[in-house]
This record gives structure tokens, sequence and C-alpha cells, in this order.
């Protein structure tokens, strides 16, 4: 293979890898996930991460919108734009594991609301605060989950501007994490869910799953008098 | 008729099995009935059913993604596919019931949420677990019913993996029902719904009063203080 | 002026008329107030009224599913299709008000589940059953109301499938009525509103403000502890 | 330059000023924010204004549906449609803060339950009157806010058809906040919510974060038993 050969592979590959970030950002911003240039999305093929600038409104972005960075963060091609000011936290999913593929980070209602109640009810310390989904069929839309009968415990980080501070809190959570499936999402309180996958097809079905399974939790939460869901 | 033609109608036949399938699920996504992968959908003419096939994304389905099965649910033709998980309900309401033409099994949140709340209320035993659809007019769109003063008992029954029992389950329920007209729906705990009909036009009209009549139930459900609605 | 072209005009106005009732429901349907075939839309012009026929799915509507139908109901062009079985209470409403030339009746959630809390407020009897939609801005929406400081009261009927004695407590509630301006709806209990104007766009406005208003006052009794809203 | 040469650029200037409010009025609309020809959108440049004109389905807008004022409010070119009645309440913002490039009024259920809701805590003076958002990721995307952190209290206005009158009280709400950053917002009791921005995009997207922020604040204040949000 010649240097130029490799080259315009290279080009196609990331012309490939910006189109798959489009893709999910615009799914995501057509579900009302991604309202007000918030979310922010990435795919990862070998040592490259191509996600989406900051500010960009999601249902108008296009792939001049999408940055493409190495695995520790820095440009792999020169941009005019910046990369999320949240990329940090994809970079420590990527990291951790290497089998993800895609991260999806939404802003949603249920998300935002089931997110901070998570919170308030673990206490001042936020340990172990979670949203607990039970029972529900729909569980077995995540990667390894065979059965409704699973229960499901999205991890709940407190909110901070200190996105190394979060992205280590993170790391903690997860290295704690012993179920079996790993559930393959978080949120953060006030602001929204993190869900990723294998590939893009699986992240998106993931995002899917979350944010209904997430929606049910939250009118369960509505129905009146005692709570009747977690 | 020689066999050349034969081949040839029963080709165009399976071909218009499998778009009616597709027109079905695609209507139920849209309307959010069939999140991420789940639902399936089939369609019955002679002793053939179409179905979707298993792990298929409904809004992105064509008709490579709907399997020809016999009513004993072996395949009818080849297929790179495996037939949807939850085949054996499909089945047993085809053979309870040949006058049938059409089956929806979507998951929509007053689907999910209320057969939760139905089978905690049964208790344990979960007999005659039920959601309750009374005085409203929209009742009139099931075939045979001729006015809102219908009390409608959807049958709830318990979620199981084991597809064998639920379609078991399902057969025993149904024979044990003694309304006429007969309710054309059921539902399996914090699964969904299973609603169907004489032809793809009746069952596409039986799933969206369903689903109508489910939402005004859980928004009576909603409303604050003592329970308004069953 | 020959009868070839007088034939000629009533011909294009009967497609006009019949177009308008077409642009009313789809308009109704795509805001999901008319599912499963439910609903009903008249357009009016002299002494002729154009309605949906019976059983129509109204996204699917196009002219064919529309009949020709005279003040007191009798066709007034042939057709294979039935009107609507409502037709009584759009013909009760176009003969004791000759300014209205457009009614669409809608089956919306808000106006489903307030009919039945009104009429389980009322008591019994279901006298003076109604919505009271005060002291918002969008009651200017509807014609000769200049201020939100306006207190609206919507009338709910009982639900009946006598739809001439329908039409006959419609008739004594509108000549019993002393505000001014005439509010231009009423509810059926469990069943739906019906809105109508002088002419086609105050009919489309009416109907979005209505339906608009009615989730307004929905949502409030949602907000728990005491009632909000009354 | 030539007479004619700045008469064809003006005329240009005009032409692109209205396309922006025909943009900002089907975004809103199309988010459910503008019904019944309710809300008015408006664009300024230099010392012109373009703003919808009075009663307009704002789904069905075109360029022809804008008039264009000086900011005392006279008609800036002829035309034969009426500036919105609100007209005052854009001139008093344009006039209080110069760096204002566009306005936005939307008739959402949030804003118009939520600013109901706090008129009633506020009490008969309605002095004070607020909706508070606070610790929301969210609030970031306002103009000049850079962490979740942030009490924002959007100011409520008792409603009046003396628009004078509104302007009037709006100025001295605007006048007496002493936060920085402004809260580029106030809502209307019953009525709605009036939004701004340096430019369009930050308009459209100070839209879309103040409706999904309210959005939030709703679904906290349903959630059931004691109030959890303010």
């Amino acid at each position: 293979m010649n240097d130029e050969n490799g080259a315009a592979r290279a080009n196609d590959d990331h012309r490939s890898l910006r189109a798959d970030v489009v893709l999910l950002a615009h799914a995501c911003h057509a579900r009302d996930w991604a309202p007000a240039t918030a979310g922010n999305f990435s795919v990862r093929r070998g040592d490259h991460i191509a996600i989406t600038a900051s500010g960009k409104d999601k249902g108008a972005l296009d792939e001049s919108g999408v940055v493409l960075l190495d695995l520790r963060g820095a440009m792999a091609e020169p941009s005019h734009e910046r990369a999320s000011a949240e990329t940090a936290l994809h970079l420590a999913l990527y990291r951790r594991d290497p089998s993800i593929g895609a991260v999806a980070h939404t802003h949603s209602l249920a998300g935002v609301v089931l997110s901070r109640r998570a919170l308030r009810d673990a206490g001042a310390a936020a340990r172990g605060a979670h949203v607990l989904l039970e029972d529900y069929e729909l569980l077995k839309a995540f990667h390894g989950v065979h059965s409704h009968a699973h229960a499901l415990r999205v991890p709940v980080l407190a909110n901070t501007q200190e996105l190394d501070v979060l992205a280590g809190t993170l790391d903690a959570v997860l290295a704690s994490t012993t179920h079996t499936p790993l559930v393959p999402a978080f949120l953060v309180g006030g602001h929204g869910a993190y869900t990723w996958g294998a590939d893009l097809p699986t992240t998106l079905r993931h995002v899917e799953a979350l944010e209904t399974l997430l929606s049910y939790a939250l009118e369960e939460a509505r129905l009146c008098g005692a709570r009747e869901a977690p």
C-alpha cells in the first residue's frame, strides 16, 4: 500500500465515522432528547473517536460539526471547532472498555427528573444513588439481558462542572459494579443520561430502551399516593 | 393451472403478506408502540403467516425482515432470519380462532404501566387480573361493540420467558371468557399488549382503539387522590 | 345561465365542500384527535352539508369518503357510503344557527377525561355539568371573546346511543344559554367534543383553541393535592 | 452609492428580516408553542423590526404575514396587515436593551400552568411572582450561564389586556433585576412566555431551553405528595 492510498482510506474512514455521529445525533434530536444544543454523541473506530463539536444544534448537525480525536483527546484532524466540553466522559468510557463503539449523551425529561429524585432520596453523600428498572420486558433490549426478571440499577452521579472529577467518579462507579451484565448507562443529576454499546445500531437500541424504560419509571412515580416505583 | 403459474401466484401472495406485516409494524412504530426493536407483528392468509423476524428495528423494517411460517411454526420459505421469539403467542391465537387475520404486539407506556398495576392489585395469584375499560364511546371501535355502555375487561397475564407456558395460559384465559363480543386483546405484565382482528384494517383500528383507551385509563389513574379509574 | 353550466357549477361547489371536509379531518387526525376511525367532520354551504362517511380512517380520508346531504339529512348526491352516525348532531347545530359554516367532532384524551369528571361531579342528573375555562389568554381565540377575564362554561352532555335524544338535549342546552358570546363547543361524556365556527379557518382555530384549553385544564387537574382547576 | 442601489439593499434587508421571523414562528409552531393563531415573533436589525401580523396561523405563515415597523411602532413599509396586538411588549424589550436581536412569545402548556401557579402562590399583589429554575445543566443554554449551580428566577407578570400597562410593569421588573446574567425571559399569567436573545440562533436556543426547563419544573410539580419543585 503506498502512502497516497493509505491517506485516501483514512479519509474515507473518518468521513464514515463522522456520518455515524451525525446519524446518532439526529436520531436522538428527533425524539427531543437533545434540546437547545444540549447532548453530545461519539463513535469510535480503532484509536480514533469522532465527537460532536461544542454548541451545535443537533437537529441541524452535519459532518462539519463533528471533530476527530485520538483516545487521549488530542485533535486527530485540524478543525475550527472545539470538541464537546464533555469529551472527558466519552474518553473515560472508551478507555475503560475497549468493546464500546459508540456513546450517546441525552437530556431527556425522564432522565433529568428521575436523576434529581434519586439523588434527593440518596441524601447528602449521594452514595449509591440509582434508578432501579426491574421486571420490564424491555430490559431485554440491553445486550446480555435475557429475561424481564432482572434488576437494573442505573447509577446516578452528582453533577459538577469539573468534568475530570466527574470522569473519575464514573470510573470508580464502573469499577465497583459487580453486576453481570454491566448496565450500559448512567445518569448525571439534573443533567441527563449516558448510554453506550458495541456499535452504532446497538447504541441506538440501548438509548431507545433506556429512555423508554425511564419514561415507564417516571409514569409510575407520577401515579398518585404511595410511590409505586422505586 | 400449471405449476409455474401456481408458484408465481404463491410468490405474489407471500410478497403481499410480507408487505402487510411491514405496514402494520411501521404504523405502530410511528406511534412509539414498538421502541428499541421491541414488538412483533403478523398477518395470516390460509395456512401461512408472515411475521417479523427477531431483533428488527420496526421503523427500518422491510420485507426482508419478515419470515413466512406455516401454522405449526415451521418455516414455509427459506430465510436467514429467525422468527420472533414470541411467535408461539401469535400461533396460539391463529389456531384458536380461524377468523383472526392479523396480530399486533405493542409495547406502549400505558400498556406496560397499567398491566403492572393490574397484577399488583390482583395479588400473588394474578387470577382474574384485568384492566377495565368502560363507558367510553371509543369502545365501539372494537368489532361487535355497539354502545359505549359496555364493560370491556382486558385480561392481564403475568410475564414469563417460557413462551409455551404463556401461550397455554392465554389459551385457558380465552377459553374461559364468556363475554360476547370477545375482547380482541390481552396484556402481559410489564411487557405490552396483543391485539388482533379479522384483517389488516380492522387490526390497525383495534390497536389504535386499545392504545387510546389505555391512555384514557392511565390518565384517569394519574388524576390525584382517590383512584378515579379502575 | 343554462342547465349545463348550472350543473357544472354545482359539481364544482360540491367538490370544494368535500375538499374542505377532508382538510378539517386531516388536521384533526394529525393531532391525534380522531383515532381509530372515530370523529366526524362537516362543512356547510347554503342548503347543503358535506360530512364524513361512517367508519373512515380520518388520516387516509379522501373526497370519496365524504357524503353530501341537505339540511334534513337526505342524500343530495348518490353515494355508496353512509353518512356518519352522528349526523343528527351536526344537523341540529346547523339548523339552530345559520351562521355556522363547519363542525368538528373530536375524540381527544383531555375531552374524554374531563367530560367524565364533570359528569361525576355533577351527580346523577347531570344537570349543569360543564368544564370551566377561565382566565386563559387563549380564550381570545374564540370569536367574540376579547379578554382573558372570561369564564367559558363548556356544557357536558351525558352520552347516549340515541342520537335524536342527544340532539334534543343539545338543542335545549343551547336554547337555555344566555351567555354572550355563546361558547362554540360542547362535550359528550366519555366521548369527545363538538366545536364549530362561521367558516373553515375559524372552526380550525376554535378546535385548536378548545383542545389546547382542555389540555391546560387537565394538566391543572393532574397537579396533586387539592384540585387546582375546576 | 446611488439611491436605487440603496433602495434595493433596503428591500433585501427587509425580505431577510421577514424570512427570519417566519423561521422563528415555524420552529415554535412545530413544537405546539403557538396554537390557534396565538403567539407572536419579531426580529430586529438597526432601527427596524419585523413582527408577525395579528391573527395569523403560525404554521401557515409566510412573509406576507409579517409587518415592518420602526422602534416607535410606526409602519416602516405599507401593509394591509396589522401588527400583532402585543407589539408594545416587543418594542419595550428592544428599547430597553439594544443588544436584543429577536423576541419570541410562545403559549406553551408548561408556561401557562406554571405561571398561574406562581401567581396563586404569590398572593393578591403578585409581587415577586416567579418560577424558579435551579440546578439543571440545561440552564447553561442561556447566554452567560456557565454552571448548573445557578438559580434562575423567571418573573411572572399578571395578565392584562392593557398592553401599555403590561409593558410598563415589564420595564419596572427588568429595571429592578440585579441578577447577572439577566434571565432572558418572563412569563405572563395564564398566557405564556417571552424569550429573547442577541440574534436568531441564540433566541431559538433560549426558547427551546426555557420551554424544556419549564417542562422539567412542571413534571416535578406533578410528582405527587409534597411539592418537589419550587
